[in-house]
């Protein structure tokens, strides 16, 4: 299972989370990474820690002001980047040009979307995994993985018709490391989490607990 | 064959074409359908030809001023709606709820997109139909069945794949009865197209050679 | 004072209102408008009543697909609209250039703003009118002159402040007559009202009981 | 004069035109800052140069995946930033809610803006200066205080007529210490520069050249 930690906008430390991240994912074997603010990719890749954009722009290089530029989050030392979250939706033209931005630099790639259609249309663009958030679940603490199963196993299918070759991952409401293991014997191979981890009083902590049924 | 007339923001007169375009829809047998401006469905309709909205909201009803609301274009007479034109490109999100809208009051639906990726993804959504067209050849009077058949034979491959029973349309420079034969003999069921007919001196005789190599 | 009834996208009968609004402006002298869909700006213009467009797109004639062209809702009947609605907040850039696409065609403006320093902004702009609505009231019955009178009067000040010809109106939570008596005496020149009228189980006894303190 | 160099997203060494205008700057006196990318304002902090964000996003903490936090870049080491580039137009409601995010940690702020009308919009919001960028002179090479001076002192009118304490810069065009003057000349007491100086083969050189006649 792949772990990734999305710092959002929230007011943690993120090099705490960072390292506390770095550490858990060396002791367990499991990997875990990290997504901060743009301007905090650099010193939260300084730790050591698998370090994730949590948007990249489509445009290349050129007049674009304010863009958040692939080649800028890859020289600060991401490895991947989240597109399309349910807190900064695209335009379908964009997630396009946004993937091959990131393929231009070796990005890998998670594809946000609502419900399996959406799944299923990500999926065509060819990002390396997608990810089924439902909004409505979202910081909630209940997981996707017992509110709505179906839409789990909904997301695999239409992944898998569309292209045996993406991930599906799957996010909003996961806090626990039994919501991880629901959410592997649904299908998915990673999951996204937030306000568990970069809310917690104990980053470090939060996330021994996560990983702790994974091994 | 389908031929859609999108009349965009033209100058043109809006009840002239519609009733060029009804007139030679009933002589050749072709359906033809016009597109206008929402503010003209009304009149457009009202000459009796297929209508259709260039664009609606994804919203329902309620508290959503100035948005284009599926039951009001409806309710003026429009029988189906184009969404993610190159020119009013939309969210992925917004692309899946406005095809819910239409749904909501039966209004036909086509998906444009810019590559056969896009194709696929819009494919995924489960429109009617999906057209393809390349920007780059929008307004140029350069078919792309000419300067660019693999987009097409693409687009109609990766909608195939994701779902069957979607059609494909294609548009960008498409002005003249042999432009659509080629479309059509490229696997479109349909064709979209502008200034061909919209800025024509005399939209009829546009019109008529537009779909006489069709019978 | 001027009323004007947004009809955003309720699923009231914009007929059944602009009727009722027609009657009721012309028994009272007051000057009463309705804002419908734009695909309805043609059958309520017929009503004879005053009829304004919720939104018009800053561009002018061209390729423009899904844009509300402002040529385009002033054929239908249209002789207002308003712009930046807090349903539909529009970029700083694109206020200028609607108001511009609303010059060419007369049409009367109303720029909405949430606060004194955006209603100095609106102002700045030279709209025939700014409106003042406070988001967090909108849809609430609260009218604005009651819950925050001194955004009103700071509406009213700054928009002096930039420009003394624009007239200042509010919004959000009004529905009754009192609501406007006070929005008057604050200093607003218009209300903008809503779910009040085009929600009402009567419209037309709605519309008589707002107007009846104004005469 | 201030000198602000917008490295947008251009293929230069963000940390080679730092260094470059830290050294510039100290030597001649003159005011220089760069607004790299955000996912560079740290290392470009440290070289010890003024630092901006090119942009910061309306919200304040909490969940807004894919934003860009006032406090991420204030904490990156940016003293500033610009609002509402012509690259990156912005919703009036935005620029105000992002001026007050800027506020919440001391952020100087600019906000850009195309010309006289909308100068005096953005003037209203409060923010510490306003930029007069015309869109179609940027990147020409041909400054707007030689090609449209009217608009850099209409601009200055305009923005003094709202507020006096606001600053008034221009941009678009300014390649040579010569339009510097003819900027300052005209009334405007900042610059903004980019491709001058990031596409420079020399950047150092290129920043020397632009100060030297300010000494």
């Amino acid at each position: 299972m792949f772990v990734l930690v999305n710092l959002k906008a929230y007011p943690c430390d993120p090099i705490e989370v960072a390292t506390a991240a770095a550490d858990v994912a060396d002791d367990s074997g499991v990997r875990v990474a990290v997504a901060p603010q743009a301007a905090h990719i650099e010193p939260v890749a300084e730790t050591g820690v698998e370090t994730w954009a949590q948007h990249i722009s489509p445009n290349g290089h050129g007049s674009h002001t304010g863009s958040t530029l692939a080649e800028a989050v890859a020289d600060a030392g991401a490895v991947g980047t989240m597109l399309n979250h349910s807190e900064n939706r695209l335009k379908l033209a964009d997630i396009d040009a946004s993937l091959a931005a990131a393929d231009r630099v070796d990005l890998e790639t998670i594809v946000c979307a609502n419900n399996p259609e959406q799944i299923g249309a990500a999926a065509a663009l060819g990002p390396d995994a997608v990810a089924v958030e439902p909004p409505e679940l979202i910081g909630t603490g209940t997981p996707v993985s017992k509110a709505d199963p179906d839409i789990v196993t909904g997301a695999v299918d239409a992944a898998s018709r569309v292209d045996g070759d993406v991930d599906v991952h799957c996010g909003a409401g996961i806090s626990t490391g039994e919501d991880i293991v629901s959410a592997s014997d649904l299908g998915a191979t990673g999951v996204l989490l937030a306000s568990g981890v970069a809310k917690a009083d104990d980053p470090r902590a939060a996330l021994e607990d996560l990983v702790e049924p994974l091994n």
